[in-house]
């Protein structure tokens, strides 16, 4: 049993990504071809984005490989949660060293794989390279329909701004390596409001909020003391942190009352 | 005017590939969100491919930057080629060090953006991170008819076996960093005649015509003086190299011996 990546190669690391599919590999063709093949999605517009993670950047030989996984996958997820979109396809890149150890390697990819099951998307396969340091790129396809989709630049005079959990301390806390990518929350505001605006918390509230309010044309009056703040986290924290992960949204006057009724608030 | 990366950060990169759109932007939502959205492809099949490309494994910093951008994008669009499908959309993750001048990227970017230009290809943004060694992943969006879509697995006995062009010494020659996309060889093949497989080479003839072979279940017997070979190239060259991005492809009797009287061919 080869315990090295230099023993097993790429197409062991393709008959890994197919033999872990399952079932759901049958509906796509092109595993074992370089390109994957999938039905296009009726009537809807076509979400694409990327990531890129790089060991000694965004993780180290320390942390735990699903969470490694875990992550590359989520944070894709989260741009796709902050349009108002479904996930549904990844591509996935990835440069290891020949030292690297298999099971490593293996629970990267099933950390990866048991967040896209999650979350409905199908991984497709990719590609490997030969690479000293670990390198992960997701590329997620999602879809929405046209007037589902959210941006960063909706948000109206008067609007309310509300994020989806506390901010602040995520590398501290570990909670970047374990955060739930907010897809369902995303679709439940799409469903049954009509958001003006929406962006995921990479850079931190202050930022972020600030891409929403640049791209929006307004300004915004944020109140210390409602911003949710995780555990020992201080304004500070929860304003410049970053990785949360959460979504800020702006909802109108009428939707913001409506939204504070519910349960789920 | 900055000419350092790290005086420019993601930001300058975005704003470098919404100039570079220029109206193409137009149409495509996104580049600003992290998430870009692209109208779907009625009734037709999406076809997703990436790769990754590595500095000190794919190219070096002596490498012409536009060639580097060239052969990140042609690669894709190869990959596109071999399924018989139309280039649309590009995803471009980039691992940039902050001490890069700021020309030598941009000069990456628009050797990618040629190419994919050339081909009809959009390049919807994407992600920036900071690396040492500089990484370029490249994710494609194509589109087919479902009875267009050429695999590996369709080679029938009594086939005959083509190559789009001449082999071997693709690395020692440069071929491998200005070679054509066979895009335009792929879709008149398509429309004109049925091929029963297709590849490209990147592992070289005797690699890649394995994959065919081994997927669809038969044998093959190639003669060494039909092999077309480039310039100075031995047999092995021909063979092993591997790199020259030309399509292998079967033909039935009836198919072959009609190509054979194309002026083309």
């Amino acid at each position: 049993m080869p315990t090295k990546l230099s023993q097993i190669g790429e197409f062991g690391f393709i008959d890994l990504i197919r033999k872990q599919m399952g079932s759901s590999g049958k509906r796509v063709r092109g595993i074992g071809d370089d390109t994957a093949v999938v039905p296009s999605l009726k009537n809807k517009k076509l979400l694409l984005t990327t990531d890129m993670f790089l060991e000694g950047v965004h993780f180290s030989r320390r942390t735990p490989a699903k969470a490694i996984g875990h992550k590359a996958m989520a944070a894709n997820l989260s741009d796709i949660a902050a349009m108002g979109g479904v996930p549904k396809y990844a591509l996935v890149a990835m440069g290891v060293s020949g030292s690297l150890k298999w099971k490593y390697l293996r629970q990267i990819y099933e950390g990866m794989n048991k967040t896209a099951k999650e979350f409905g998307v199908e991984i497709l396969g990719g590609d490997t390279v030969q690479s000293n340091k670990i390198i992960i790129n997701v590329s997620l396809i999602g879809e929405a329909q046209r007037h589902e989709l959210l941006t960063r630049c909706g948000a109206k005079k008067g609007d309310q701004i509300f994020v989806t959990g506390r901010l602040g301390r995520s590398l501290q806390s570990g909670w970047h390596l374990r955060f739930k990518p907010r897809i369902e929350e995303s679709r439940y505001l799409v469903k049954k409001f009509k958001p003006t605006s929406m962006i995921d918390i990479s850079d931190g509230l202050a930022a972020d909020l600030g891409h929403i309010l640049k791209e929006s044309k307004v300004g915004a009056v944020i109140y210390e003391d409602k911003i949710p703040r995780r555990g020992q986290a201080s304004l500070k924290n929860a304003l410049y942190d970053g990785e949360d992960f959460e979504l800020i949204f702006t909802l109108s006057h009428e939707d913001a009352k409506r939204i504070k009724r519910q349960k789920k608030y």
